[in-house]
Formats: structure tokens, C-alpha cells, sequence
């Protein structure tokens, strides 16, 4: 079943887990966004995994190098998932596969900024990494980016690889999307900034399952 | 004259102060490496900037995306140089120059993973990035590669933009890198895995000034 993927970013600790609380039935994965690790390092993840255990927890570390070591540091802190750039050298999402390996965690690549997608999905799906993420950035959305037509090439090569998606979703736009058949759906500002987060979350979620 | 940046990556923050402690004579920039910002946050920045006060920091986000915002999150905690992958969207390093104009900080473009050196210098230099840094990861270290001959690419084409060097320095090698003249040299296991941190630290600087 496709799951919803909730993206913290620009949340104190208090207002993310305030949220999460609020949003918790509609949300199958907690994101804890790459601008609340550069604030909160691990222990945002520590603390989302203490007060909501039955979640996913991922570490959207957007790793570039280092990678068994910084993979390593989110895994122990209790994260499920961490994210890898799909820019970086292989060598490094081959060492974040290994700590995955050791830890029973799995590897998101982050494709933002890839330049020749179908070429680096087949290099990526030769090491068997758990997912890939389209994304297109916030300050490409800036500029009226969508992540739409990178999710059909995506959805085209990937094969048995999951595939999540982020980039602007929220529930007018989500049934799209969800018609792609991405494993993974996120939304982050969709669901943070609307007046009611709880029933938006829920709509999403509707627009997921067709209803 | 050429700066030494220490670069703190897989420390513990009482260990990190530590050795910034002991080898304070011979450096000028103190790296909050990538590592220790995903374990710690901003907290190891503002603990630096305290400890520290008479040094520059620099915050090593990697930034891919969010530009302005993650940015911010350094600079507000007393980072004097944040850092920004050049694999990223252009829009997202013009961001973080947004930011540091703000908040009078500086912008250092890593280098890392970028296929294009001269072309991706010739973009950077036009939105006037306070350093281009010249980075072989340390996965791609673990394969045998040393930074030297992007580094001579860098200076051909940095022309007055400020470069760094990271990627395996210690005292050893730290001559022959400061013959090329890069404005900063990053050291971080040379000194860190050091048997005397001091001595070593001094070393790379006497080998930097040609002594």
C-alpha cells in the first residue's frame, strides 16, 4: 500500500511533534527534514522515535560523503530510513548501503539534480538500494518546477525498486501523483501550513487511495 | 596569507573542543564538520563561537536545497562560512549568497562530485561565491584519489575567487598543495588522528608558509 510520508522541516522540536500528534493517523513515515537535522542533529530523530515507536522514522541526511559513517549515526539514533544523494560518487551510496546492511535500516536516493536520470537508476538498482526519491527542490519550485514529469521517467526505469515522491504535494495535487503509483508520497508545507493539517493529512490520504 | 581550517568531523563535542584547545596557534577556521552537524546541530556551532570568539567557524551543511533558509540556521548561530555542494541548483547557491549578504557570512561552493570544473567555475564565479572548495571525499580517498590535480584545474580557473583544499592533508603532503597557493588548506584526520595534535598542526603550518 502506498504510504504517506510526513516532511518536518521548518518546525521548532515542539510544533514537529505537536503536529506529528495531530496528523499521526494519516501519516505511515515521519521525516525529519534536512533543515531540523542541521538545527537539532540526532536527537529530532531520538526524540520523534521515543514518542511515536510504531512510525517509520526517516533521516533526510542528503548524504555526500562519509557514507557508512553518517548513515551510521542516524540508524543508531533510531532512524529507519536515511537519504543518500543520487549526485554523489557511488562509492558512497555503496558504504550507506552497508551500514543500512548492519543496522536493518534502508537507503533512499535523493535524485535532485541528477542530471541523466534512466543512467544513474541503472547504476543505483545494481546496488539494490530500497528507494528512489524524485525531488524537486524548494527553490526549484521557486522557479515552477514540478516533480511530475521526473516521476514518469522514473516510474519507466526504476522496475522493482520503490519510488517515493516530494516536491509542492498536497491534497489538490496528490491524486495525480498517486495515480503514477509511487510507493511513497510526501508532503511537507502541504500539510505543515494549511489551516488544518489533520484533515488535509486525511484528504491526501483519500487522494492516495483513489476514494 | 593562507589560512589552516581544522576540520571536526568524528569527535565527540567535548573532544572537539579538546583539540581546537590544543592546536588554537596554528589555526584560523574552525570546520564544524558535516558529521558532527548531523549528530549535534547548530549547538556545536554556537559552542565554537563561544569557546572561540577571536576565530572564524565555518558550518559544512553541504547544502542542496533550501538555500536561504539553511543558511540562515548557520549564520544565526554564529557560522561565519557555511558551505553549498556545486552539484546543486544555481537558484539554491544564489540563495545562500542571499543570506550571507544578510547576515554578512560567506559562502564557500564544495566542489565535490561536480562532473564540469571549468564550466561550473565560470557559473559560480558570475555570482562573486566567497571560496570554490576543491574536495576528494573520503570514499573516493579510499580508492586512491588525491585532490592535487583538481586543484590545478581550480586555480587556473578560480582566478580572484578564494579556493580550499580538503582531502587526505597532513603535514607531509601540506607543502606541495601550498606551492599551488590556495587561499585556505583543510586538515581534519591529519591533525585530529595525530599523535601529537599540536605538533602536527603546527607542522602543516610551518609547511603552508614554505619554513
Amino acid at each position: 500500500m502506498m504510504k504517506l510520508q510526513l516532511a518536518l522541516d521548518d518546525l521548532t522540536p515542539e510544533e514537529a511533534l505537536k503536529l506529528t500528534e495531530q496528523v499521526r493517523e494519516s501519516v505511515d513515515i515521519i521525516e525529519i527534514g534536512t533543515p531540523m537535522v542541521i538545527r537539532e542533529g540526532m536527537r529530532a530523530v531520538e526524540a520523534m522515535k521515543q514518542r511515536f515507536p510504531d512510525k517509520e522514522i526517516l533521516a533526510d541526511l542528503k548524504i555526500m560523503d562519509a557514507g557508512y559513517y553518517e548513515a551510521e549515526l542516524a540508524f543508531k539514533a533510531g532512524a529507519d530510513y536515511i537519504t543518500v544523494l543520487g549526485v554523489t560518487d557511488i562509492f558512497t551510496v555503496r558504504s550507506c548501503m552497508e551500514a543500512a546492511a548492519d543496522y536493518g535500516g534502508k537507503v533512499v536516493v535523493d535524485m535532485i539534480c541528477v542530471p541523466d536520470l534512466p543512467k544513474r537508476i541503472e547504476e543505483l538498482k545494481k546496488l539494490h538500494v530500497h528507494c528512489l526519491a524524485v525531488h524537486t527542490g524548494t527553490d526549484q519550485q521557486a522557479y515552477g518546477r514540478t516533480p511530475m514529469d521526473d516521476l514518469k521517467v522514473m516510474k519507466r526505469f526504476a522496475e522493482n525498486t520503490a519510488v517515493s515522491v516530494a516536491g509542492g504535494i498536497n491534497s489538490t495535487t496528490a491524486g495525480a501523483y498517486a495515480k503514477l503509483r509511487p510507493e511513497i508520497l510526501i508532503s511537507g508545507s502541504g500539510i505543515s501550513h494549511a489551516p488544518d493539517p489533520a484533515k488535509e493529512a486525511g484528504a491526501i490520504k483519500k487522494a492516495m487511495e483513489g476514494r
